[in-house]
């Protein structure tokens, strides 16, 4: 099969297509003959030499497909070969066929193309663990979503929607504010200050949840927006991982809760449950047509350094997909 | 009656023996005439003026007594004249006579003193709301208790022991080792480090629960020591309240929760959560004798300043009590 090799930390450029054997499956896997698959940020991280796998995972990059079920493992019972499945994988993504764990696996909802299906697992699993398990959002409840254009972004705003949260979301240039302004509050980070307009906005009071991939220098703003019994929940440190100057007074005082998690740490069961909430509580609103993940651009797999670039410059609206033929 | 007055901030020696008007009730309140008053730590603070009490509350400082009900407001059903109680007070407790919330008025269990009763509402309802409320410590858990031999720290190694925990704690000399040690395994931070010593006993798997009165100063080794999952709860910044170079990359691939809180910025309705829950879940156990606090001197009101005093040098383990005659 084809797929994806970094061939040494880099650049775009790094990413090459290469042929090799197809995976095999263990008896808990579903092979998926891949149709799409999303580009995330840890990919990019990955290419870097960053964010290495873990030993014993493929090298391949990649964190969520969709396609047909090609093969099953001998313990697998939720799908059949032929189905159209989309997936949060454990890497192997960009390739023409990928090892999956059956739990991290889900029907594609009907209505849903293969791209945009593509485009679901890894933020949809991102969100609603961080979001809805973690950060216990509840409805009339408000949220910041930094980051708000992303792909953790868009779908946040809109699961926050679905959901019943009034939504709050930071975004880094005009042209995203428009396009999100109808889904959220939006504020163009490099206009104004988020924490004096969102203090604004809500004559001082700040929210209940911030979701945020920015990290060490939007913290202690973080902590000044947040309500009494406020949860910041950190998914990212793009804007560096170290914290000076965290008042836990302060945290006291409000008893704010402050927490984060990768979703590359969590077991199979853990991922298990997510995908079950998942199928139950969002599948039927993405059947519905409502929550559809936002496709920013969609490149074939021999243009992976081209999908790479776009996510590189961060100027993307939601997800960038690659296709396979 | 008589009251305990704080002339000016400063050393054990501003606090006077004055006297003044009983306290007025308002229709949820008990009005008890005291027996014996908790010294606490946050008593000290506010001697120093560190930490006033929030407007519209007696200047009067004690935060828990224990005594018989002298009258009781208009709403008032859970007590009559003559019970004998203790209580969570929002102040005032220095005094002949306490005017409290009955929320926050709890019957003496059988089998304990007035003295004992005394020692009882503030420590109990913080390691309660801190320890199981917050940090949700489940039986076969671990936790590190520091300030060990503090009011908060027997309270929490006691119920601690009570519910299943496998706890630790920190003291500052050995004879508070020598204290404390049937009943959790205490390590002297001025002796040993104490992030080296948990490890070395646990085989490096560290703990699920950190009960903190340190707060910056030991923040990165207490979020070193937490297991995944792990849960960092702050109550005290004797040590510090600003925290530097918290690596929120580790929190996030832990999944630990960072959190904290003060009794003072509780409503009634929380405090009357907290005071059910203890007299559904602890009292069963104070009346066969088991979780008792531990009373480490008792003075009588007139000499107040050698109870601040006391507390003043740290060498205490337990709670030190004033008795009203």
């Amino acid at each position: 099969m084809k797929f994806v090799e970094i061939t040494q930390p880099g650049g775009p450029e790094v990413l090459n297509i290469v042929e090799g054997e197809r995976p095999t499956i263990d008896r808990h896997e579903v092979l998926i003959k891949v149709q799409a698959a999303g580009v995330n940020r840890p990919d990019i991280l990955q290419r870097q030499g960053k964010y290495p796998m873990p030993k014993g995972l493929t090298p391949i990059p990649g964190l969520e497909v969709s396609g047909i079920v090609e093969e099953i493992g001998a313990d697998v019972t939720e799908f059949k070969v032929g189905d159209a499945v989309c997936a949060l994988t454990n890497g192997g993504g960009y390739a023409e066929f990928c090892a999956v764990p059956a739990a991290q696996t889900l029907p594609i909802p009907k209505g849903i193309s293969f791209e945009e299906a593509a485009a679901i697992p890894e933020t949809f699993f991102t969100v609603w663990a961080n979001l809805f398990q973690i950060g216990k959002a509840k409805p009339n409840e408000s949220v910041l979503i930094h980051g708000g254009a992303s792909g953790i972004g868009t779908t946040a705003i809109a699961l926050g929607k679905e959901f019943g949260l009034n939504v709050f979301a930071t975004v880094g240039d005009d042209n995203k504010v428009e396009e999100l302004k109808h889904s959220a509050t939006v504020i163009n980070y490099k206009k104004e200050d988020f924490e004096e307009k969102i203090n604004a906005l809500t004559e001082g009071e700040g929210v209940d949840i911030i979701l945020d991939i920015v990290g060490a220098s939007y913290f202690n703003k973080n902590m000044n927006l947040l309500k009494k019994e406020g949860r910041l929940v950190i998914i990212g440190f793009m804007g560096g991982n170290l914290v000076d100057n965290f008042d836990i007074t302060h945290m006291m005082v409000k008893r704010i809760t402050v927490t984060g998690s990768t979703m590359r740490g969590r077991n199979l069961e853990e991922k298990r449950e997510i995908a079950e909430q998942l199928k139950e509580k969002v599948w039927p609103a993405l059947q519905k047509g409502r929550c559809k993940p936002i496709i920013y651009a969609t490149y074939p797999l021999e243009e992976i350094a081209k999908a790479h670039e776009c996510l590189d410059t961060g100027s993307h609206i939601g997800k960038v997909v690659i296709t396979l033929s």
